[in-house]
């Protein structure tokens, strides 16, 4: 070699040739001891000494930290955040400017690149810091400390918790309703359970998706979407065969909870419905088995609908147990989820549809169930008015007092039902329910499963090896309990509508749910009693956004009150829960 | 209706059924005139009140302001920058913290929500702000002014900007290559002109996108990086046709530089660049007709290649101008660089191909130009040392002097070519290429583009007039200068390097490329007539990623140092451009 570079140049390259800078020179520094402070807590971030990062944090109540996952307050929660994360991704730092605030306080503000295994930097971020004198010299670095912290990195390419397949659109609306179509501008998150021509099916599964065929066919509900001018933004994130209503699935993490941040999605729609919430689509397709649209629409704030069993065409869909599988979805506003049912649903299937139910429900169809469906199928439903709304106050009383408390008060002048539920009653309806459900879905996905027990997440692993171990005696005992019940919850609906909460808590904390498993299980439990009165009923149910009391200046965490209405009512009941918030939906054509 | 919501609700409902959080009480308020500056603020930015908000900055060169693009400083920069966005997105402020820093300062964090266009919340970011009390009480709101902000919001989808389609994976690696193959780990953006199995080539336009068909086979340099053990990633923008070197795609916008925020990101491979320089992707596949990975390279830091003409297939690939496309890549490091070129360069390939550049040359085969191709196809160039740095300085002159000084501070002992060229045979030059170059392009897209006219990009239409309106004849001269400086060039360089800076400028500003586009053009010419040399002997060109000097503790400017070698060395050029600023690449298998 001939040529080297100049040792003046501003820019030095390591040995992988990735180019070095130099530490950068702290601008505006009139209080030398901050920018050693910086520099002392950049150190103890790159090699993750909690001691030291502890000891550089104000202590106390007031001690603020926030990044792209939420605001921290306090010094013990930022310490807890630390010791749980293993370590801060590496970094380097290109800028510092620092800005002296009187004599006890100080500001700074540092441009960083997050950098990747060779040392070549990525994308920038900002980190902006108070810092404050204490009055312990022998506190942080000669007395200072970081009171406020505020870090925001580069996103990634995107978040594989929300999404699997991406595209500006992956499906365009079709040509002629792109314009003025029902459903023109609207874009549409879809649960990756669902046939899109081109695309395989992942079911939130890395080893399904990998023997999985690209499918030839669009589902028939997506497709309706496509025809009314609704384009497909991308395939979205879901519990592993959607068998959870978490949404902490542990292959590709648990999608983001915008409404109420560091807290759990909920599932098994999960993706769909952090898509909404994050603002990435306007209505996240989805299903709901147990509660799969209800859970996600409760803990991340959204309006959801399941349909109606059978309403709506499951052809194209994975299934994971046929019984109960529905089609649903989430919006951001009533008037996005009247839309969609608008062309989901159209008026002339409605009857036929609803009508049809009780032979889906296998041996059920025998009990008779009183059906609700009026004689004449053009007048019905869209002219209906849903009856009084009711409540059990035994179903209320399952939830949290918060969450109980939220649906009360919105339900304040509801019936109350004269119906003795105890949670005994409710636990047998859960088990039929959960026997049906596995020995559908061990139908479904047993043979599959069977050879791949090792690549299942345990929570998921865990009710496929309870799903296998169901008898047909069992599924015949149950589907006798199940028909009964039907047939009670049919009768205390009505041509009514039944409020109840949508899950029986708010949503968990991530660290608390990744805590061993057990409280996402009991949670579950507890939620499925709730859910499962419209599941075994088949009824469908519209979820509306609301929200626990908050505290101290925080906002409260988002709750759903459940509106379980006469089968085949689905259009009706979406009326009926807006105005029943005050709002009003305009049907097709009026807007 | 017989229920509605109770009074004592955290939540309320709007007319269209979204949920309306109270104003937040500001939490650890000891200083309210604070919190009322923040509110006084928060107004003015939601009506756009340029007045009221440049009042309520701190005056001054001190004054900070970072977001996402980029950290502004000055109250000058930031009131610039406000003028010139045109409002900010509307939001509403979940939560407001305040912490008195002493009686005269004062930080402020607040949790934000971008709102749709219905005011339901998407996702949330947070805003801190450190205030100042002014000596002059009306200042501001009574002497409370803005001295730091930092703006977070939830980032969008995915952006745009760099890509169109993308997955997790998009298209996986070959099942038999992910684990061991010589590229298994990394991860491709792929330019939107190569045929990808299942996709569509959108080529930058939404017009051309609109028409496209769906590809069914994979461009053969991609289907070679896959069966490496690559995953493509997604497909990445591109200027429109790749008829451009700014990246400023009008339809999609321009990508982010983020190693020169708020600079554009240089194109035509502008998605590609920007995607590894954000991190997203280890490869970003190009191409290169006049520039297309080297100006890109250069402006975003980033290790780039332009291949020997005709070296890589471009079977696949939409072509702009086929006398001078060739396939490139660009990356972090130059290790990466060096083993997607042992994947996309087959040994036994080089000499072959390098032999038959003349041919592709058109009627410049005549000219016998005097290839420097070894007669030992194996030991070639694995073995081949390159001989000495040389330098044309009157090339160099072309830049502007702070490019120039970094080029010839890393080429500080090349030797110096006494070759006369002055900015008229430059510009001569520039006409012969950008003749054929235009001719091939009307002949390529001619016809589509007669009928899209509306649908392109100005400074794309524009060059389409141009090149509708060149000559057969004026082809013909064209091609008989091209023969003429392609041996002259290749005479040049010999069996050495030939050093140049890989555009005349650093990355200009977004606010100025988007200026009426005189600078965009005006600099697109200047560095042609350096890029131009490379292209018109279609010779390999390595860009070394430098900077310019910084200054006032901020970093250089990324700029690239062009190594010009001879036809077919492309893998030994690497290496060389990897020992020049002491980096050492391993061959493969040696890792």
């Amino acid at each position: 070699m001939n040529a080297h570079l100049s040792d003046d140049q501003q820019v030095t390259f390591d040995q992988d040739g990735v180019p070095q800078y130099r530490r950068p020179v702290a601008q505006g520094d009139d209080l030398p001891q901050v920018a050693e402070a910086f520099w002392a807590y950049e150190q103890a971030l790159m090699s993750d000494d909690l001691e030291a990062m502890a000891g550089l944090f104000a202590p106390g109540e007031q001690t603020l930290r926030g990044d792209a996952s939420g605001l921290m307050v306090s010094h013990e929660e930022i310490t807890g955040f630390r010791g749980a994360r293993g370590g801060a991704p590496k970094r380097r730092i290109v800028e510092l400017h620092v800005r002296a605030l009187g004599s006890d306080h100080a500001s700074t503000v540092a441009i960083t690149e997050l950098v990747d295994a060779s040392g070549a930097s990525t994308g920038r971020g900002q980190q902006t810091q108070v810092w404050t004198r204490s009055d312990n010299p022998d506190a942080g670095h000669q007395g200072w400390q970081c009171s406020v912290a505020h870090v925001m990195v580069a996103p990634p390419v995107f978040d594989r918790r929300v999404w699997r397949v991406l595209g500006a659109p992956l499906v365009p609306a079709a040509a002629e309703a792109k314009e003025q179509g029902a459903l023109a501008g609207h874009t549409v998150a879809v649960k990756d359970l669902f046939s899109v021509a081109g695309q395989r099916v992942g079911a939130g599964s890395p080893a399904y998706l990998a023997e999985a065929q690209v499918q030839e066919a669009t589902a028939p509900a997506v497709e309706t979407l496509l025809e009314a001018g609704a384009e497909i933004t991308g395939l979205a994130a879901t519990d592993e065969f959607a068998y959870s209503l978490a949404g902490t699935n542990t292959h590709y993490g648990t999608p983001p909870n915008p409404r109420a941040p560091r807290r759990i999605s909920g599932g098994s729609s999960s993706g769909s419905a952090s898509a909404v919430a994050l603002g990435h689509a306007s209505i996240g397709l989805g299903t709901d088995t147990g509660g799969s649209i209800r859970v996600p629409s409760a803990y991340q704030g959204l309006w959801g609908i399941r349909t109606t069993h059978d309403l709506v065409s499951r052809e194209g869909l994975l299934p994971l147990a046929d019984s109960f599988d529905t089609v649903g979805w989430m919006t951001r506003t009533p008037q996005a989820l009247a839309d969609a049912a608008e062309v989901l649903i159209p008026e002339t299937e409605v009857a036929a549809a609803a009508a049809s139910v009780p032979s889906a429900m296998g041996g059920m169809a025998s009990t008779s169930p009183r059906l609700i469906v009026p004689k004449g199928p053009v007048a019905w439903p869209a002219s209906r008015a849903l009856g009084e709304l009711k409540a059990i106050p035994q179903l209320t009383d399952l939830a949290d007092p918060e969450v109980a408390q939220a649906v009360r008060s919105a339900a304040a002048e509801a019936t109350q039902l004269d119906v003795a539920l105890d949670e005994e009653t409710l636990g047998q309806w859960v088990t039929a329910f959960s026997t049906v459900q596995g020995r559908e879905a061990w139908t479904n996905h047993g043979e599959w499963v069977a050879e791949h027990w090792e690549q299942l997440a345990p929570d998921v692993a865990a009710r496929f090896r309870r799903a296998e171990s169901f008898s047909a005696d069992d599924e015949v005992r149950a589907r006798e309990l199940i028909a009964q019940v039907r047939e009670k919850v049919r009768g205390w609906v009505g041509e009514g509508v039944l409020a109840l909460p949508s899950a029986s808590s708010a949503a968990p904390l991530i660290r608390e749910a990744s805590a061993g498993g057990e409280l996402i299980e009991a949670q579950r439990q507890r939620t499925l009693m709730l859910t499962c009165v419209a599941g075994l009923a088949g009824l469908p149910v519209v979820s509306v956004p609301l929200r626990t009391e908050g505290s101290e200046g925080r906002p409260g965490l988002p709750v759903g009150l459940s509106l379980v209405g006469p089968s085949g009512s689905d259009k009706a009941l979406i009326r009926y829960a807006a105005e029943l918030v005050g709002a009003e939906v305009a049907g097709a054509g009026q807007r």
